[in-house]
Order: structure tokens, then sequence, then C-alpha cells
């Protein structure tokens, strides 16, 4: 194996190949770090199972945990648990880039389509720069993120109370749902107006995804110079863009009122709480289930409707090309709205005054199809190795498939070949809609006649 | 009101509000009798809301029961609930169409359109043929079937075994799951080879739909004049008997070599029986959910893993335009075509060297989208409205939306809301796919260019 004979086996890699390689080989190596007994407070290594799961889970940003994060990880642990997470939040290819950048390599053709694939993204120009600016936007919410972080955990824990702002900032942003907090997650915090309007907005960036935000700033820098008007600004967006922030806000109200109507009188959540809280616990439960992970309600004691509620929430997902799960908004929004063309009589799937290509919406046939049945075969699985209410199960499947990271409480009982499952579960579901919507990507597409104009969007 | 203006009311309808307009008074007329004192055996009224969800039950072929069939209704209840699941499983159209034909009416075009959406077929000719032929199969089928289980029935309870017979017969056909037996279904008869065999084949026959009957008919009257041959003769079916055929048998065998592991280890339900009992009463677990409705296993000891497997299946359903419910075997197999060819780079969704028409495909998404939005509606509704575990009311959902009739044990306590909502279930699941398919099948195909010849197949 010389270096000529490893650079040909990686040129006769298909993109999409080396994305699940790299991500493989990331997760390997975070399962050797944690393996170590440096990595744990009390000296001895947690055992090469444990350690794989919190890997997979950290760098697929779910946030299931075997064990307490806070108390069981050291130091190292927790830095290693955070890094995994900021590339796999980012995306290793992302991440491949920025290396390539730092050490002045050129990009070539090859490479870059490589970074498309891992952005899901459908132009190939300005693919550098993109990846430049994803950085810097991130490195940017996410300092901010921490510095209002800091405002709550400083006067606290001092030094550390700064490392803990950046643990939960990036942790949130990056909808890892890992927390340093205790054994309940965030809800210590479920009153605290900043903490939890802080860890709210970096979810909602994070999960919006790349593209939505690179076209906000195109059309707020062109608004720069104009009037500003809401509804003229909302014109100039992208389809996609458009279809994310719809779809995001009414998600969010939806899950609001609807946790708010079932939980205000459940004195095991929200029942002996003030208004205010009521109301930010309800929000902050809307926000979390896509796909960030956190909670501040104790989820086992809500109500079946409110479970299932979460469920649905959290196989949606957040938007594509961002750092969250599930089969993503547009996705979704893809097949609604191609089931309300289809009822009004209407041969083609319209939004906003645009075509949604036939490609399109087959891409997100498939994506939520794949879901659905990844879905159900891992509850079949679980619900033969596991104990547990089918409820627990059907809420873990999902939670892993989506790689959000909210459990009734399984993950702690879990069996050995449960563990393999959810890993294979949280691998499959942060990187199969992605790969599948790659795949599917290189399809030709059908000639458009006598139609409105097409326009892309991205699904899975 | 004269008789000019109700004609004319009657034309001003479309089609399918006809149809809906027609179980409806079917509904109403069978709550009005069986909310008779003399419905019942103690001779005392039921009361409207349970004989109004009786009555939705038996004309929907759905089987959910408030009360025991055997012991709660007299004679005459027992004859009102067998003609409403007769009619209804005949569909309330084709019996129009055989009283246009008793009396010797001509039919006109408007009427023939009614058949057509009742039958949810795509070809006008031949439809008042074809509903003779379907009612003439339906009392042969119908007729065998009682004399088989005669065998059982007449030795044991003489002239009301053949009552019982023709009730289980026809209940058996038409997927309607009443049953005279007892409170626990079919379970006697958990090991008894003619009553599991008639009542399956029965099933399988009601649920395959009339247009396979018909076109398996036709192929073996073409092959028998030529020589036998099992591969050439399954060529000779349309693509729609094709994929029936396939989907039915697959889902049989799935269905019973899983329930057949699951359960033969369980004390209560396979563990102690005979290896011959163990077959028997996995195999009828397998038809039963798509949509029947008997059981022989007590269904609320299953394990987890059985349960939702059952649920896939009734969620599946039979076939279309017969008496199965669900979102229909093609309606799945053609979702599960297009994502293979998605997956594989195909732009067009192939099966047997056909092409399955865009507008097919969408009508397939709109069906199972629906069906799953009901669902999870339902679901929803009665977390908040039932006190039960979320697998009883999940699966009592679905068994309501399907027009299945299985249940966990959730039927019997109900609350009014609850018994409400799940006879409004019964309804959309009987109706709307059917009409949601009828309503889609108006849209203009798009034209098709260089590919290989279209062929329908029907969905939902
Ligand atoms: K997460
Ligand atoms: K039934």
């Amino acid at each position: 194996m010389n270096e000529k004979g490893i650079s040909k086996f990686r040129i006769d890699l298909k993109p999409t190949q080396i994305l699940v390689l790299g991500f493989l080989f990331l997760i390997i190596v975070g399962a050797i770090l944690l393996n170590l007994p440096i990595a744990t407070n009390d000296g001895n290594s947690i055992g090469f199972i444990d350690a794989l799961f919190t890997s997979t889970s950290a760098v697929c940003v779910t946030g299931l945990v075997v064990v307490n994060t806070l108390e069981y990880w050291s130091m190292f642990g927790k830095i290693v648990i955070i890094i995994l997470i900021q590339i796999g939040g980012l995306g290793f290819m992302t991440f491949a880039t920025t290396f390539f950048i730092i050490m002045g390599r050129k990009i070539r053709l090859k490479e870059r389509l490589i970074i498309q694939e891992a952005l899901n993204q459908y132009s190939l120009s300005g693919m550098v720069r993109l990846t430049k600016n994803v950085l810097l936007g991130t490195l940017l919410i996410e300092g901010i993120g921490a510095v209002l972080l800091s405002i709550r955990f400083v006067p606290k824990d001092g030094a550390y109370g700064i490392f803990k702002a950046i643990f939960h900032s990036i942790s949130a942003f990056c909808n890892a749902g890992f927390d340093i907090v205790g054994d309940s997650s965030l809800s210590p915090f479920i009153g605290d107006i900043i903490i939890n309007i802080t860890i709210m907005l970096l979810i909602i960036l994070g999960g919006l995804g790349f593209t939505v935000w690179i076209d906000i700033l195109r059309v707020l820098k062109q608004k720069f110079e104009n009037k500003w008007n809401l509804k003229s600004t909302f014109r100039k967006f992208t389809l996609h863009t458009k279809i994310v922030l719809v779809l995001t806000f009414s998600l969010i109200v939806i899950g609001f009122v609807f946790f708010f109507i079932l939980e205000t009188t459940n004195p095991d959540t929200l029942g002996n709480l003030s208004m205010k809280n009521k109301i930010l616990g309800s929000l902050f439960q809307a926000v979390t289930p896509r796909t960030a992970g956190f909670n501040t309600m104790p989820l086992a004691d809500m109500t079946h409707g409110s479970k299932f509620m979460t469920i649905i929430l959290m196989f949606i997902g957040g938007s594509p090309a961002g750092t969250a799960g599930g089969v993503k908004t547009v996705t979704m929004g893809v097949i609604i709205l191609t089931v309300i063309s289809g009822i009004r009589g209407k041969e083609r799937t319209e939004a906003f005054e645009r075509t949604i290509p036939e490609d399109i919406i087959k891409r997100a046939l498939a994506v939520i199809t794949i879901g659905i049945t990844v879905v159900i075969t891992v509850t079949m699985i679980l619900s033969v190795t596991e104990t547990g209410s089918f409820m627990d199960i059907l809420f873990e499947s999902v939670s892993a498939f989506a790689t959000v990271g909210l459990t009734l409480g399984l993950t702690g009982s879990l069996t050995t070949i449960g563990k393999i499952v959810i890993c294979i579960t949280m691998f499959i579901g942060r990187l199969g809609p992605l790969t599948m919507a790659v795949a599917l990507s290189m399809r030709a597409r059908s000639k458009a006649s006598m139609k409105k104009p097409d326009e892309k969007v991205m699904v899975g």
C-alpha cells in the first residue's frame, strides 16, 4: 500500500461513500478516545459498546446517552464529546474543505463534488466561499450564544461557567442535545428566560440550514438600500427558504398551542407552574423535538397526546443542509403540497407561484417512505429485544432516527443489542436521508413543457 | 316537495355525494332499527349512540362492537346486522343497480357513472353485466362458505346452526368481523381446520376485489383450451391483478412467519398449543388483519411486536374494489415500486414490464398521506378522551380507519366522544379512500412520450 495505491483507492470511491466512511472513521476515533480511562471521572474505561454509543450519539448529533454526561465524563471526555458534536454537526466534509483551505491546497473538481454532496447543494460555483461563510457564521452564532449563556453560567461556576456556556452553545446550535447540567437535561432552567430564549434561537438557527441563512442574508443585503416591507421581502426569498420559514414557524406554533393545552392542567409537568413558565415550557417543548434533544419538561410524565405529538415533530425534524435531523420540513411540505394539488385536480405541484419538479416529489416520497420503514423496523426489533411500553420504544426509535436525543427513559436500560440497533439507527438517521437525497439528485429530470417556471427545493 | 323536485335534487348531486349520502342513509336506517326494543334480547332499547355505533360498524363492515353480538341482540337484531353487513360489503351502489335491474328500469348514463364510482372502475362498458356477475359471484361464494361452515355448526345447533353458518359466511366474505360465537370472536375454533380454512378463504376472496376475480376468470377461460402453465398464466393477468396477487401472498407469508416466531413461545397465546394449532393460529392471525376482524388468538396477550405487526397489516388492508378496507395493497405497492425505481435512478415507475402512470402514483401518495393523517388525528383525540395505553389507542384507531374490527379491548370502555370519533373514523375509512380515488381519477393525465406502454392500476 503505497501513497499511489491509497490515492487510487480514494478516487474509485463515490463521493457519498467517502462521506459515509468519513463519518464512520470519526465515530471510531471518538469511541477509541472515549474508551480511554482518562475520559472518565472515576478513571475506569467505560467499555467499548458504551464508548461507541456515546461517540455515535455525538457525531450524529443525537444526544441519547447511556451515562450522565456531567458526572461520568472527565474534562477530557467532555472536550472529546463537544469536538465530535461540532465536527458531526457541521458535517465531515465541510471540515475537510476547511482543512484543505487552511493547508492552502487548491480545491479540485472532485473535492468540490464531495463538498457539494455534503452540503446537499445544487450549484458547484462558490462552494469554497459557501463553506467559509458557513464556518464563519457558525462560529459567530455559537460565540454570541456562548456569551449570552455565560450571563447565567459564569456567576455560578466562574471560569468553568465559560466552558459550560460554550459546550451548551455548540450543543444547541448543532442540535446535539448533550448537556452538562445534570441528569434531567435543562429541567432546572424551565423558567429561565435567558437560557430558554438563547437555546431556542440556537436550535432554530442551526435547524434552518445553511442555504436559508445565505438566502436571508442575500435578501437583507438587497433590502438594505430600499424601503423595508415584510411582504415584498418574503417574496424575494427562494422557494426553498419560503417553505422552510413557513413550516418552521407553523410547526412551532402548532406544537406550542398543543403542548400548552394538553399539559397546562397536568400536575406532573406544567400544572403547578406560573403562567410565564407554562408558556416558556410549552414553547421550549415545541422547539426541542426538531431535533435538539434538550428538555425542560419531564417527558415521561407528559400525557399520551403530548408524547405522540413529540414523536410526530421529531420525525419531521428540521430543515435540509443544517444541523437538524428527521425527514426535514421541506420533504414533508412537498408531500403535503402534492397531495393538496392532487385533491384540487391540478396536474402539477405548485407553491408560491412555482412548480415543484416531479423528481423532487419522488425524492421526497423516497425519503419519507424510507424513514417510515426504518422507524417501523427498529421499533419492531426493539419490541422483541427490550422491555418497556410500546410508547417508550416507538419514542426511542424515532428519537434515534431523527437524531433528536429525547427519551422516555429507555436509553438507560437498553440491552447490548438495543444499543447496537440504536447506534445503527442514529447513523442511518444522520446519513441516510442525506445520501438518499444525494443519490437521487443525480437523476435526469423530465423535460418541462407548458408550465410555470421550475424552481428547485431540497428535500431530505 | 313533489316527485319532480326530488328528482331535480338528485340530478344536481355529484355521484360521490350520492354514494356518501347513500351510506349515511343506510347507517341511520340501521341505527333506527337497532334502537328498537325488539332488536335486543332483554327487550330494552340499547340507546341511540350504541345503536348508531353498531349500525356504522356493520355498514362500514368494521366489526368493532360495544356489546356482545351473540348475547345482546335478538334474532331480529342479528338479521338487521347481517343485512347491513351484506349491503355495506357489496357497496350501496351495487345494490342500487341491482334494484334498478330487478325493477326492469333502464340504466341511464348518470346512474352508470354512479355505479362506476362505487366500484372504482375505469370503464363504463359492461357495468351492469359486472354488477350482475359480482352479485352472482358473491352469493355463490357465500353459499359455498355457508355450506362448509354448516358442517361444524349444524350438528351442534340444528336449524339455528344454518343461520350461524350463513351469518359467519357473509361476515367473513364481507370482511365484517361480526360473530355470534361468544365474547372472544372465533377463539373457540383456534384449532378447527374446517372453520379456519373456510373463513380464511372467504376473507381472502372478499379482499381480492371484484376486478381481480373477473380477471382471473377471464384468464382461466382462455387457458381452458391451452396447456396449463403457471408462469404463462400469470403473465396473462392485468398489472392490477399481478400486483394484488403478489402482495396478498407476500403479506400473508410475512405475517405468518412473523406471528409464528413471536408467539410460539408466548404461553398466553400459542405457547401451549400443538404444532398444528400454532401453524393454524399464526396463519389466521396473518389473514385476519386485512381486514376481516375475526381473531382466534387473544390479541391483548400478544407480544408488542405482534401487536405492531397487526397494526401495519391492518393499515395496508386488502385490495381495491372489494369488501376490504385499509389503504389497499396496490396503493402500498405503487409507493414501494416508485421508491425502488427512484433509488435505481429510473425516471419512471415500472412493474412487470409496464409503466405506472404519474397520476396513479400521486393518487397512491394522496390516499396514504390522508390515511396516515386520519390515523394520527384520531389517535391524538382518543389519547385525550380515553384512558388506555398508547398501543391500545393506536390499535383501535387503525382498526376503525381500516374497517378491521380487531381491538385490544378499548371498544368496550369507550366514552361517548370516543364512540362518536370511532363512528366517524369507520365512515371515513370505508368511504374516504374510495371517494378520494374517485375524485382524483377525474384528473387529466400527462402525455406519455418515449416510454413503455402505460397500464392502469387502481389504488385506494
Ligand atoms: K439531537
Ligand atoms: K372488518
